[in-house]
């Protein structure tokens, strides 16, 4: 590992010492100073996601007063996207800022501290990942390459993607092919649809040449931003495939171990910070997304009929199933998360969901 | 005030100086020891907002290695509850952990920048803090007082009351003596519930002798631990009146401005960690407690009938509107914060809420 540490002025402490024979007190301890990479999954300054990445990073320089400063790679600057995970392990940098289902090669059950379908919101994963016993159960997978995850980041339910045609039954989904990753992808398939996986920059072009009759991304902050609309016209959403992607900062144990227990602290709380504002900014930004490609740009905004839904519900518990049977770590996983999301789904009718029906029906 | 602020090892600047000369870097600066205190409006270790008050004491006194410590004094303990916002006005403490629409009677509109009947969930109330103008108007507000808030927790969406009958009608609640404060009272006076507000320790026994029919607190986790499930069994929710209180740490000006960057930056950050972890803490809580109420202790949980909860949503409007009319800036406050909620009305569908509907129809 080639980490840049300074050990600044190493003899103040003896400095102080002398002081400290005069009578005064001697605050002035030798401190170390840390210089962190931290690459990210996403472009620069993508909304919500990206910035939060330099959000984070220019707390812990700020709240460190530079003891522990943090330089931020985005994708490709320094390694591509999907090899940030690997380069923390190897010593290339420090932490990255990543969706944990992205290493679903490393382990077919890390989607489950990220997002998985017909799971849980945002706030719902806090409490697992915080107070439901699924922060223990990350560290454990993450502790065998040498890594710790913090929940840095969330966004709120994806929507269901982006179609040239309308979508009225379950049937009209077939054969479709669509851009969409992951988990959500292994839904997808089960509905008829030829799901790829198109990196970014990909995926309007193929929308405009017919290669592809669909695409998935995130929600209308992001969506608005790639420029779907341009070439489609039909937004379904929200999703049931991804309800709140779970964002972290993947930290090389190593390097999180060298630091002294403040510094520890303030890369655990900014994180943390993080996990809050990037939802703030994600739903403003969401809202007023969605009324731009409605009201601005023609763009039919509807959701999917009840049977698709149900159907999406149905292979997602399939496909979570098949995540959670791999071994006995993910069965630990498994049974943890769906005892819990049990919890949930039982709580809603009395939290948000209740609360929201009843504010639906009086306001517009 | 009588701020305790030490400068220790006043030398050191010139030591370190000296140092300098030597040709080695010279990080260690004089650094001054801020001793705060924060009062709280909460017993000491109340789940969730108790022991959220803690943590923030605890993380920024971590952070900072303590060279800003803060010593937490629950509700009177220094001094009573409701006093704590003077209290800091007048400089006994630095900074204290209140509700914000505690302090109505110092303005009227000061219940949006936590909760109002009708309002917002508490991720809507976070995207209009930080991203959609609320922080600013807040920050005029207080700014008056010497004062700066910073969101630094939230509960989930209230539950509507405990009640010794069942409530099948907008008739049934007329003449109920009920505890319930704040706008909320106001609204469920118009229903022709008779409120009262009690101190929690009053509540209970007055449940028992009848001189109340009804009481609301606060959710499962905060209302098992009261023990009003002894006494009467019909427990409602969600309500309408508090749909996702903010909770605030509201810091004296003065004390903050005289903080450097570095404590100003982890004060804030800590504030907003715990925004978000308290959340979760209240949620997985109130997940177990409701399960327990239900299964162990034979409450029956009911959501009130769809005419109550409309009834309840009519006159939210028309309480918040005359709180939004008391002076141009609570009408500046209204206008921005009834503009931000169209916007989370009309994305619920495609956020959240829609998405929840579909979880719930498939998942028991």
């Amino acid at each position: 590992m080639k980490r840049r540490k300074f050990l600044k002025g190493a003899g103040i402490g003896a400095g102080a010492a002398a002081l400290g024979t005069s009578g005064l007190a001697a605050p002035a301890i030798a401190q170390q100073t840390f210089r962190w990479k931290m690459l990210t999954t996403w472009p620069r300054n993508l909304p919500a996601i990206g910035v939060g990445a330099q959000r984070i990073a220019d707390a812990i320089t700020k709240m460190s007063d530079g003891r522990l400063t943090i330089k931020l790679y985005s994708a490709g600057e320094l390694v591509p996207a999907f090899e940030t995970f690997d380069a923390v392990r190897d010593g290339v940098a420090e932490c990255c800022h990543d969706a944990p289902y992205y290493w679903i090669a490393k382990h077919g059950a890390v989607p489950f501290f990220c997002s998985v379908p017909g799971g849980l919101t945002p706030q719902e994963h806090n409490a697992w990942m915080y107070y439901g016993g699924g922060q223990e159960l990350w560290d454990e997978m993450y502790a065998e390459w040498g890594l710790r995850g913090f929940l840095a980041g969330t966004g709120g339910p994806n929507m269901g993607g982006w179609y040239a045609k309308e979508i009225n039954s379950i049937e009209d989904m077939d054969g479709l092919k669509m851009r969409i990753p992951g988990l959500g992808a292994e839904v997808f398939n089960r509905l008829g649809v030829i799901s790829v996986n198109l990196a970014g920059g990909e995926v309007l072009p193929s929308l405009q040449t017919g290669a592809l009759d669909a695409a998935e991304w995130a929600g209308p902050y992001n969506d608005l931003a790639m420029g779907f609309h341009k070439v489609v016209k039909y937004y379904y959403g929200p999703g049931v495939h991804e309800p709140g992607p779970g964002i972290a900062l993947t930290v090389s144990r190593k390097a999180y171990d060298e630091l002294p227990s403040d510094l520890q602290e303030i890369v655990r709380v900014a994180a943390g910070e993080e996990n809050m504002r990037m939802l703030a900014e994600t739903i403003r930004g969401n809202a007023a997304a969605l009324d731009a490609l409605i009201n601005k740009h023609g763009v039919i905004a509807q959701h999917f009929p009840d049977p698709v839904i149900d159907a999406m519900h149905a292979h997602s518990e399939d496909v979570i199933a098949t995540a959670g049977a791999i071994d006995g770590l993910s069965q630990r996983i498994y049974e943890s998360w769906t005892g819990f999301r049990k919890q949930m789904v039982g709580l809603a009718p009395f939290g948000e969901l209740g609360y929201d029906i009843g504010r639906a029906r009086n306001q517009a």
